[in-house]
């Protein structure tokens, strides 16, 4: 969300791990670790989490329990429960389950599109306007976010024209999307395009361009959240632990590290909300409810720096 | 250097492996193995090559072979021969080995200082000071580059004043250094302090301000490279496969990744002379030379983007 750090933070950091990273990995988390790895993100400070993908749980089994979850998160104080949806039967379930905001993925790509859910992005943005109508009838109170997947390049088709990614960002908010925000879903992006989208963005739909996120497949993923930054970008999706890519996109992998990114961003001054220690050890429920599967993130690893003190 | 770019280029990619990688390593590399990676070096474009350090062999005896790397790598056209000398002694065999460029590291840290060359940094700058005589009486051609290390933060001493950083920035170029770099030995940097310090830098000395040489310990070297780009840096160390750190500084790990500096800038449209697919299968001669040492970098990984063309 673009304008909803709340007002003792510079940034949001929106966790997108418990969807993004969890309906990436093979084994299927069950719902009460969940629940714990919920909990200590909520408790490190995270105030936006993405903790459920609607679609049928016989595509993710990892996302059986989404309804479930949702609930159980919504009565976290102070968190917005966001869940992704590719279509207007998963919107209305989430919105039934209680999400306080609905992210919807549309594809700049055309191949991507067509191979991720069959449907043109034009067709995705028919699906804009039917879930905001659906959520403006029975939840009115709902945020919804277009997420511009592939906005930065595609592994099926190559180059993705800046102008059609544009022109789908702002069809989406036209067609009803509370914001649309650039995913760089397969990890091609460089920061100088990064610079370019964003401000492009902004000059179309000014506060309504949303988060940017980044990929960290070739280690620009925090070079490129700077460059989002420095264009006036303060909602940045990452996951814990760099759990997850996107299934459907071949080679993709690695989300913007959290960890790394509190870091980055607490280190420079920008005030995340988000406690370092505890984000840190919000990996252990993450890790215990995954067992064997690898985490990633420097700052973990490294620790942080002698004498470094995160502001409060 | 800061203004040593080929005119083809934008920026030059300075490459420490051969110094900065091999003698943090346990492993010898063979002589014969370090000609094939600097040819292969050289062959990818790269213009400026680190390849030794001149201290006694029986310290590092990963260096024992300096005179005969550097006498090997100043044969081959259109690569400056850097090579790191920590005092007088070291200077003279340098130059008499027939460098093109020294580079002398300054600790901005009293404590780093003391450990690494049981000297203070006003000590340092007195040899500093020596070397650039040495040099204008028996190689007045040769550049000598002071390197200011632990700049952005020390992991003995913790946090490491920026006036501090910055005198001693400026009384090595008054002292005869051509330039004065600034080193994130320990990966402590952040984007916003890496903009301040090469800002205050470059307001001092101006053209004479020279490399940034980030670590990527917690995930930040490309970030801080982008950074120091953004203030008008042109040069940047890194390490092919990211090999190296300082075996004096505890904790310390992970040059920023030639390969992934590399793809960053080319793919702005940052010209750097070196050829992406050479410059990643230049990983072939180091990984011979060093047999299970492990080398990182998320391009290589990855492969460089479908549709991604490299600009002539």
């Amino acid at each position: 969300m673009a304008n909803s750090a709340a007002s003792d933070t510079d940034v949001l950091i929106s966790e997108v791990g418990p969807r993004d990273g969890l309906q990436s990995v093979k084994a299927t988390m069950p719902t009460a670790d969940k629940f714990r790895w919920i909990d200590a993100l909520a408790a490190a400070g995270v105030r936006e989490i993405e903790v459920a993908s609607f679609v049928p749980a016989r595509l993710l089994p990892q996302m059986a329990d989404a309804a479930e979850v949702v609930a159980y998160a919504a009565r976290i104080p102070g968190v917005t429960v966001m869940a992704l949806v590719p279509n207007l039967r998963g919107a209305e379930a989430a919105l039934r389950a209680g999400v306080h905001k609905l992210t919807m993925p549309v594809s700049a790509s055309r191949a991507h599109s067509l191979a991720n859910v069959r449907k043109t992005p034009e067709d995705m943005v028919d699906t804009v306007r039917a879930i905001a109508a659906l959520r403006d009838d029975i939840a009115p109170g709902v945020k919804l976010e277009a997420g511009i997947s592939t906005a930065f390049g595609c592994t099926l088709q190559g180059l993705v024209p800046e102008d059609e990614v544009i022109r789908l960002a702002v069809m989406c908010v036209e067609a009803g999307a509370d914001e649309s925000g650039l995913s760089d879903t397969v990890g091609h992006a460089n920061p100088a395009q990064v610079r370019r989208l964003f401000r492009r963005l902004r000059g179309e739909i000014g506060s309504k361009a949303g988060a940017a996120h980044m990929h960290n497949t070739r280690g620009l993923g925090l070079a490129n959240c700077l460059a989002a930054w420095d264009e006036g970008v303060r909602t940045f999706d990452s996951s814990l632990g760099g759990l997850g890519g996107c299934p459907y996109a071949p080679g993709a992998s690695g989300n913007v590290v959290t960890e790394d990114l509190v870091f980055m961003f607490e280190a420079m001054g920008v005030r995340t909300g988000i406690d370092l220690e505890k984000i840190i050890a919000a990996r252990q429920p993450l890790a215990a409810g995954l067992p064997g599967e690898p985490l990633y993130g420097m700052t973990p690893d490294a620790g942080l720096p002698l004498g470094f003190v995160q502001a409060r």
